[in-house]
């Protein structure tokens, strides 16, 4: 296989690779489970080779994005201050030698808010350059949302929202789970929880309807956790989008895509373009790659 | 032992009693762990006679409130619908053969807001009897806090914060929870959250700083939990009290009463009135039972 470059997307519970030939076509993928929170320091070389090894020939350069280049990854890359453009990600990009050829770790974003609030993203930036939005909102909906303003080419801001971790602890773990039945997919309950939010923002003050909708028997039990999800997703699009209705480009497919699209069509924005995660990361691996080797050839 | 009323307050977890004179003064106070959670169906005559037996003549007339009027408790209260007066408790109140005496269990009370939300209470009725505001608001802080309208005596409406199971759920469940370290008591932390909150109330939007003030070390590990506090009780302060910057009656003591007290100054409002929790349940559980008893004497 003749293999130009390696794409390596490493999170916490997921390794992803893409070979690229030298026109950027991919000309193989695999995948596997073993995110870095389960590698050991020191493995990091050994586990990569077990997956992509036969994909080198000792000088193809590989390029690694996420949380690889944490703390707790092979080596810890730095968060870039905001405003970023691409060509920052590929100029601070980490060098390290991957075993099986030359590598760079992507480096994460951090931005200070005006209201003081300090947010980082590490992973996601690989996915806001495949999306290549050059001025407008880019949503990374999930277990932690990133909604990232671009203008001129360059991150700006970086809001993280906690919807989908949020979520997962309120029907997990919290009184709202108990009244609870699985099977449910009402679009009704969860337009109903959108539109509270749109109205009432603060989610503090309407969580707990979960519990009464249910108990006075005006929400099935099936459908309450469509009713969350709608207050959940309803009252971020409220905080994140404000007044302005302009159109947002989701990182995202299948329901969770399809959820965002809805509330923000239902808080009056155009409907949202969509990038599916899988493209976004690819691409945005090899964009990154491209402006590293230009100026650095392995 | 002269007892002319036994008052009871059985909620999920503890259950504790007062017995009063003629006078309404308290002669005798007794509580255990035997909430209504750890109470099998058919043993809570027994569990009370053991507590509280021996202070009744078999004739003594017995006011019971909270969780032992659900569905899971000793038998069923309804729930009274707002706006309701402190007689509309007594008069609805579900009349039961204690087993030491003639009992009476007050309702709850249930609220459907202009926006559609429905919210209830069980047991902080009581306390609300016993804090004796004829108009303003008050709250009843706790897992899941109570903000109730009085108005000419009746409350008008009840919302439900869930502030409490929130802060317990992102602590201990949350990725949030894994820079915290126990310890600190930090007001400039907590009074850090509160002031972005009043700025900026949707806290979903706010969370995930608890991580990044955390990761880059701007808040101790020991005030992350302090720094969280304050970002949840200042939404929830900033959504029930709007501009409105009216004194607030506080229903508890201790730590409690002073972050919720220390919150709604910083919102602008005058420092609220504090009302014992204990003061304000046996108070109430006296108010209640004179009402009733007036109408039909045990």
């Amino acid at each position: 296989m003749n293999t130009a470059l390696i794409g390596v997307d490493w999170g916490t519970s997921n390794l992803r690779a893409w070979a690229f030939d030298g026109q950027g076509r991919v000309l193989a993928e695999a995948s596997n489970d073993a995110g870095v929170s389960t590698v050991a320091s020191g493995q990091f070389a050994g586990v990569l080779r077990a997956l992509v090894g036969e994909w080198s020939d000792g000088t193809t350069p590989i390029i690694l994005g996420g949380m690889v280049g944490s703390r707790q990854g092979w080596r810890e890359a730095p968060y870039l201050p905001c405003p970023a453009q691409l060509s920052n990600l590929a100029d601070q990009a980490l060098r390290l030698e991957a075993g099986i050829g030359p590598g760079w770790i992507v480096p994460g974003l951090s931005c200070e808010a005006s209201d003081g609030i300090l947010d980082v993203m590490r992973g996601e930036e690989v996915q806001l350059a495949g999306a290549n939005v050059a001025d407008g909102t880019v949503l990374l909906p999930g277990t932690h949302s990133k909604w990232v303003r671009m203008s001129a080419g360059a991150a700006c801001s970086v809001r993280t929202v906690m919807t989908g971790e949020l979520f997962a602890l309120l029907t997990r773990h919290s009184l709202l789970g108990r009244l609870m039945a699985p099977g449910g997919d009402d679009p009704d309950a969860f337009d109903l929880g959108v539109d509270r939010s749109l109205a009432s923002p603060a989610i503090s003050a309407s969580l707990f309807s979960v519990r009464t909708e249910g108990l006075f028997q005006r929400i099935a039990p099936s459908s309450l956790s469509d009713y969350l999800s709608g207050l959940l997703i309803g009252a971020e699009v409220a905080a994140m989008t404000g007044d302005a209705r302009e159109q947002v480009t989701i990182v995202a497919t299948g329901k969770l895509a399809s959820r965002y699209a809805r509330a923000l069509q239902r808080a009056g924005a155009p409907h949202p373009l969509i990038v599916p995660g899988d493209e976004a990361s690819s691409l945005g691996l090899l964009r990154i790659a491209r402006l590293i080797l230009e100026k650095e050839p392995a």
